[in-house]
């Protein structure tokens, strides 16, 4: 398979979220497109598993859809920082646990138009603390047995992407997981 | 949870695939921030089952990540397109295959900071035909056997969002769904 070539890129737009870049790409028909590439940061997500079985979840207002939305703990990935770090001190600030033990569990990209990318672990060996939020987050925790958090994923209560992904992987390789 | 109350609204950036809006945005604790929502087009994807019980998978060029990317097949919802029109219009410009069975497999939103919802499906009674791919569209059909596609699972293989969560549905649910 043939990749493309760029000819030109510029900006289109940049904030502090996001920049988006209209490139300029020679196909290998020879064609000429123009292609909208989008970058925004990582982020890391993050499955926390108490000694007695159970997920660390939170409830988390997610303003674009005005839904209250059932989560693992996620955050961008700052600069300059490593993910496993960013996944702890996420896991800290939303729920107040510390991690122990924390296991990469794969990475994916969200978004096709996108160089993004979403690490997933899994958080073990966890000791309570205090929640430090951010005042756009609003932020419940949620403590679910594994079949709870099965149920929720089978009648369809869970929508957050990265969630699905890490309690599915977790319900398929839950026997090495744990 | 209380909810956000918009306060502004103002568009920073549009295109063909994308709107940025600015909102001004008052919070439950009556601080005024600003947040970047993003407007994108839904999409559909589509797990395609062989009478064989052979997935039909693609191969295809993402360039922002310059990778050749397995996926099934996707594709945005048109204006007034029902999700269910779109995957069964998606899986044959893609593949080249009709389904005579289409079954919603739930849906998910793929980005927090958009409004945009993934549908998920599963097509079954499959007849073959003829790809009509687009010229961005470099598209190579992979059939892979259940255990083929469990594998490429583990291993890491497949990064494709949409793909992920169908297969692993299908995985836990595969007595329910075949």
């Amino acid at each position: 398979m043939q990749k493309w070539t760029v000819v030109d890129t510029k900006i289109a737009y940049q904030s502090k979220y996001m920049s988006v870049f209209n490139d300029t790409i020679k196909l290998p028909n020879k064609s000429i497109i123009s292609y909208a590439r989008v970058k925004l940061k990582d982020f890391c997500s993050v499955l926390p598993i108490t000694e007695n079985k159970k997920i660390v979840m939170i409830e988390i207002y997610r303003y674009p859809v005005n839904y209250i939305s059932l989560e693992i703990p996620s955050g961008y990935v700052k600069q300059g920082e490593k993910p496993r770090d960013c996944a702890l001190r996420e896991l800290e600030e939303e729920t107040g646990y510390k991690a122990r033990r924390l296991t990469s569990f794969g990475w994916f990209y969200p978004w096709t138009r996108s160089t993004r990318r979403a690490h997933l672990f899994i958080a073990k060996n966890l000791t309570e603390g205090r929640q430090k939020t951010e005042p756009t987050e609003q932020i419940k925790i949620k403590l679910l047995s594994i079949e709870e958090a099965r149920n929720k994923l089978e009648t369809g209560k869970i929508k957050h992407a990265p969630t699905i992904i890490a309690l599915q992987k977790f319900l398929l390789t839950r026997a090495r997981a744990l």
